[in-house]
């Protein structure tokens, strides 16, 4: 990454420091509503905010390293020597791509039998598609990058198919006010999600040296801010409606009990 | 900014610090006053203590970046070689711009499709507006400077016409004892926010050096706490006000029911 230009450094930095405010900002908004949503929402909204919190803690880390490995004195850009840490970015989605598949499926309130063996099987797809990301991303020869990519690939397909297909009963359950925003929630995650494989075959597409370091982080960068904090308002949004229409019905049943 | 003086450079320095107190202490306000109002203004206060809590971070980082950037010994300031980073105010802007009108919109309390195409919209614009600003702060030729401010100019025309005549019908329905307050809001939206673009063209009308890097500084910091904290007190008065007439609604229809 010695090639970097003091444009491309500074517009990494700022992306980090633009996703540290987004993260804080998000976690504080789904833990403020965590109190607008009926007790049913309440563990989705939970634990929405911790994927942001999680992801907080990273880029502070992250933030942090990228600041240590380069400095700008007078205008020129000079590599430290200290290494800029890529598995911050791994060790975050160990936790939060889980998280981020269970908060959805909390949100749609299936049963509790459902809700546990849909938990169990796309949190540890996601899981097992992130580690298998990793060998991949720290290697250096395109080979070896195709080839861990496409192993990650597959339980990313698995997880597709899983939302479209498995939760389709599911979604056809749903309340109406709310069923077109869970299909914006899992068409947002799977989308959002096919930007990490996208960006990370950036390096092995022709990209080089400091353009291919800038394009990786900013790419990931974005994609963090759209899968965890953009997901996450249309998770509050669900819980929201939800909680509201069921309180109505309530209210109902009430008035017509009286 | 080698031709700031001492003087200068402490203006600018206590202006950073009393907008971090200040940023500090409106968010804690907005935050605890959110107990205080109905259930339907309380993601808008949410919000409103959200933007000076992001501005509360960036005020630090923009305080660090200009503590760094220059050093006074011995009576004499000397630039130390470390850039001040003039991109902490629009990675700000960019995510607060937009929250602001949010917070308008939502204590307006309008139906979800009209609070949903509103929010979208202005938020857009607002966002796009900061983006076209930013090429050319950092453009030094004032032509170039010129440019961007015009073509910025185009959506904060827009948004001043959506609030005026987009907003003029909902205002009319707003209760009697809030119209005013939400009229003041519009008001103080687009005074305070006609501020940022007259800062901007300092350096173009004649200041140069030190005067106009202090005149930048401490104009955008004056700014920043009228349409963020001061705008904020205006969204409480407001939140505060209908959340009690609605309840002296609700319990005037108890009373004239039993």
């Amino acid at each position: 990454m010695s090639e970097l230009t003091v444009g491309q450094f500074e517009l990494v930095y700022n992306a980090f420091s633009f996703t540290i405010a987004t993260m804080g900002a998000a976690t504080l908004f789904f833990w403020f509503g965590r109190s607008q949503v009926a007790d049913a929402y309440k563990t989705a909204m939970t634990i929405t905010g911790l994927v942001t919190a999680i992801a907080l803690y990273h880029y502070v880390r992250i933030f942090d390293s990228w600041d240590a490995a380069f400095s700008v004195v007078d205008g020129q850009i000079k590599a430290t020597g200290v290494a800029f840490n890529d598995a911050y970015r791994y060790v975050d989605w160990l936790l939060t791509v889980p998280l981020l598949l269970i908060e959805l499926i909390l949100v749609m309130r299936l049963s509790s039998a459902e809700t546990w063996s849909k938990g169990v099987r796309l949190g540890a797809l996601a899981a097992i598609m992130v580690v298998l990301g990793y060998p991949g991303e720290i290697a250096t020869d395109p080979g070896t990058r195709w080839l861990w990519w496409a192993l990650a690939m597959v339980p990313f397909a698995w997880i597709v198919y899983e939302l479209f297909v498995g939760l389709s009963k599911s979604l056809a359950a749903q309340p109406d006010n709310v069923r077109g925003l869970v299909n914006t929630a899992r068409w947002l995650t799977v989308l959002s999600w096919s930007f990490y494989p996208v960006v990370f075959v950036f390096p092995m597409i022709g990209l080089t040296g400091g353009t291919a370091a800038t394009a990786v982080q900013v790419g990931y960068t974005v994609a963090d801010v759209v899968s965890k904090a953009v997901f996450g308002v249309v998770i509050f949004m669900i819980a929201l409606r939800k909680s509201q229409s069921e309180m109505d019905v309530r209210g109902d049943a009430k008035a017509a009990t009286a």
